[in-house]
């Protein structure tokens, strides 16, 4: 396994691009395509919200067929709670790339992001497909172009690239997405594009981005929100010339631990871009009786507005973090928990310990940090990535609308 | 049902005191007693939270007896997660009370509300309370003083009284509570004192006090955070001279309107005086198919940051209102929800209305905002109390601890 410094055009046979059509203001990448060569395996995992987007309600019932060529995603607005008007939209978008690609609407995904309520500019976005048709390239930075038009108040890129042999060929997974507020697992507004050149049966594809997309995109909290919009979709054009993976092979195992180093970048590539956060924290909790507890446990913490506050504000307030574990409905006895920050054992047994606060600030004023709670009541463990909550949160979301 | 301007101290036979005995800094009250001079029927409600206080456990224990007749309650110190010592604490405190004022150590409850993990002071309370003994009165301005003893981060007193009649003789109904962060049903960092001079049976004051905390405390949410303090204790010391209640009759539901009235003002006044609040924001759900339903919906969105945040921009996103009904787990139909902001109606059928976004702005821009979302699922409702997410409530828990 080693990483790539690339994009999603670094796998054989897809290209990209990214342009700016209307969508957003002051001329902001806000349409992105990307394309493979040849029609892909593809797999899909979507949000669990009830109220669901009209673009991607399209891309659900698309990707049951199990393969697709082209993924168009448009930022700036999320093609929701619309009525009629979303649903033909997100048909009429996919027709049109459809049409000047020479490929079946059938094949073709959308998938949007932004504001919801708000009918799509289609006129923007006609002439948004033409330029991203026309500016379609396999170099590197449009793969990066392409990323950057699905950001939404995202600060940083959120791309990862590994490459690794299958017998005598090399096989790439690239992997962009986008995320910064509203994320949450399942699925939180985060898009994430898995490609890859490895040939792979789609049921198998399909498994291991199941897997995979819980261990790590399911593994992110930035503010407990989960949003209507959100999707990670993979494609496998087949084309690193390695022969197909058809089971749970070793070859499998190989793709299965390309695609969670690729998805495990960019889960935290968003939790330390969550909106206004100045640090990446991993919660994890170790000792419980089963997963669920574990999972409960760790996501009570990443969730809480009095963890996150005091993470801000760089103070060592374990007891915020043994309420909430206290609260998280998670099974154990409080007089066994130990606590860690970082290294420093700040809380044993339930119990304040009298620790270096010097120290504990020292800590804290990292960018990444560490919270372990350790318990003695089974071998099941869980973790969640998230950040800090800062006044830039609020700031962001007070007027994101307007 | 008649509202008084009074104190806890309203209520025939009970008399209280507040004092500063060097908890908090800068001389605040810290330390607040409450003493009926008749032992009363006594019933408590206390925090789902696993980890419990340890003043709050002893109190536990202690009401299962159901009957007290003092209540001590420190602020500035939680007494929880400092082991063996703070259990002997606790007891300490009710017994040096009750050394003082000629009763049982057994017929003490103790409460205590702030940090976690840190010691209490003894010799500060052992000099406060011999204070609070000398300073217990029944004037109306003595029930003022305990009600400010016992806040923590609360910018506002919140008491209340009503008085009513039972046949010839009229019953007085007082409560004070606190509360302000860390809130959230079950029960969030509130404590509650219900008095009344009501003679009523035990069994009958616990179903009463339960029954109204679920429907006023308990559904009032600042953060979403449940803290390890909490409880709401009642007490009815029957002084009144009006008959004992004993069954479910027509006096029944006098007394249970008029702690349900004293309860809702209550929590009403936690929620606007949120920890950073602007707004007191009321969300109903109507129409569902079941009360289990209506709760999940009003709970996920009252909880919501993004919600919250765009309370405080005073922007009309009920993209985030259908968003957070969306995930909340609620059974309905996302294509036949109707959501008003005050009442104005911005979603129709789940799909966006053109709505004056002037007429918006000034309804956000009020004290209090009605959020309303109606189903057409069912006949079941309900409701919860909230406020607005703000930059304050990052500064004041930026920084609590230190």
């Amino acid at each position: 396994m080693q990483w790539i410094d690339g994009s999603i055009t670094s796998v054989k046979g897809f290209k990209a691009s990214g342009v700016a059509c209307g969508l957003k203001k002051n001329d902001q990448l806000d349409l992105a395509l990307i394309v493979s060569e040849k029609l892909a395996s593809a797999a899909g995992v979507f949000t669990k919200n009830r109220v669901k987007g009209h673009s991607l309600q399209l891309t659900m019932k698309r990707i049951e067929k199990g393969q697709a060529r082209v993924l168009i995603i448009n930022s700036g607005n999320a093609n929701a709670c619309v009525g009629e008007t979303g649903v033909t939209d997100a048909k009429t978008l996919a027709s049109l790339v459809a049409s000047k690609i020479d490929c079946k609407p059938d094949n073709v995904l959308v998938g949007s992001t932004g504001v919801i309520g708000q009918p799509l500019n289609m006129q923007a976005l006609r002439g948004g497909i033409e330029k991203a048709v026309s500016q379609l390239s396999s170099d590197t930075d449009a793969g990066h172009m392409a990323e950057k038009a699905i950001l939404t108040t995202d600060l940083i890129s959120k791309e990862a690239v590994v490459r690794f042999p299958i017998g005598e060929q090399m096989v790439t997974v690239a992997g962009m997405a986008k995320g910064s507020g509203m994320i949450h697992p399942n699925m939180a507004t985060m898009i994430g594009v898995i490609a890859t050149d490895c040939a792979v049966s789609q049921p198998l594809l399909a498994t291991i981005l199941n897997r995979v997309t819980n261990r790590t995109f399911n593994r992110v909290s930035v503010d407990g929100e989960t949003s209507v919009c959100d999707m990670v979709i993979a494609m496998a054009n087949g084309l690193s010339g390695a022969g197909t993976i058809q089971k749970e092979t070793a070859e499998a195992d190989k793709l299965e631990k390309a695609i969670e180093m690729v998805c495990t970048r960019l889960a935290r590539l968003i939790a330390a871009d969550g909106e206004g956060a100045t640090k990446l924290v991993e919660v994890r909790a170790e000792g419980l009786r089963s997963q669920e507890d574990a999972f409960k446990m760790v996501t009570a913490i990443a969730k809480s507005p009095l963890v996150k506050t005091a993470l801000f504000g760089e103070d060592a307030n374990w007891g915020r973090i043994l309420t909430a574990a206290g609260y998280s409905g998670a099974e154990f006895d409080p007089e066994r928990i130990d606590i860690y920050i970082g290294k420093l054992k700040v809380c044993e047994n339930g119990t304040a310990l009298a620790f270096d606060e010097a120290r504990a600030k020292a800590i804290l004023e990292e960018k990444e940090i560490l919270i372990r709670l350790i318990l003695k009541e089974g071998d099941a463990w869980d973790r969640m990535w998230t950040c800090d909550f800062s006044y830039d949160y609020v700031k962001i979301n007070g007027s994101y609308r307007t």
